[in-house]
């Protein structure tokens, strides 16, 4: 058994998203991001099956995909995209997000 | 893109632990759990290979395992253990967790 503690774990960078490698097998990538307010992950895409999905661990932001109208969202939301879907995150507050890929990539 | 507010869909049970089937693909099957204090996801296995990754979203508890030593867990702790590996789980406080196994059983 493995055990992270993403408040312990990771975290914010003034300069950019702050990634963790939280766990990687033949099963699921589990990956945390932290972001200060504003910080984004750009809309993104890979031409591969499988599924994202992401949890808003702590704080605001906003869910971006394939259009720019954005999906506000808070800590407590589970959010699931294709990976072929354009997905992205922007940060209204630090937030803390953790996003399990599976299968791996 | 499916979007579950995790703290909108699912409620408390004072009887039992309340279960939400967040999310079942080919890919992931993503559960939320909530228990009340006290309440307990009573330690089990499934002989088959794949892994279960345990989020705390909200609450404190006690992971459980193979022997009864248990191991304290909080919000924003990310625990993941082979399904075939003894697994449960017993609630300190009022306690939400989100429960990804992949491949999906």
């Amino acid at each position: 058994m493995k055990a992270v503690s993403l408040y312990e774990a990771n975290d914010f960078d003034d300069k950019a998203m702050k990634r963790l490698l939280v766990h990687d097998s033949p099963y699921m990538k589990i990956l945390n991001f932290n972001f200060k307010a504003g910080q984004v992950l750009p809309v993104h895409s890979h031409d591969i099956d499988g599924e994202v999905c992401l949890t808003i661990v702590q704080g605001k932001g906003t869910f971006l995909g394939a259009d720019d109208t954005g999906r506000p969202v808070k800590a407590g939301d589970v959010l699931i995209t294709a990976i072929r879907d354009p997905h992205g995150l922007k940060a209204t507050t630090d937030l803390r997000l953790l996003v399990t890929i599976a299968p791996p990539i």
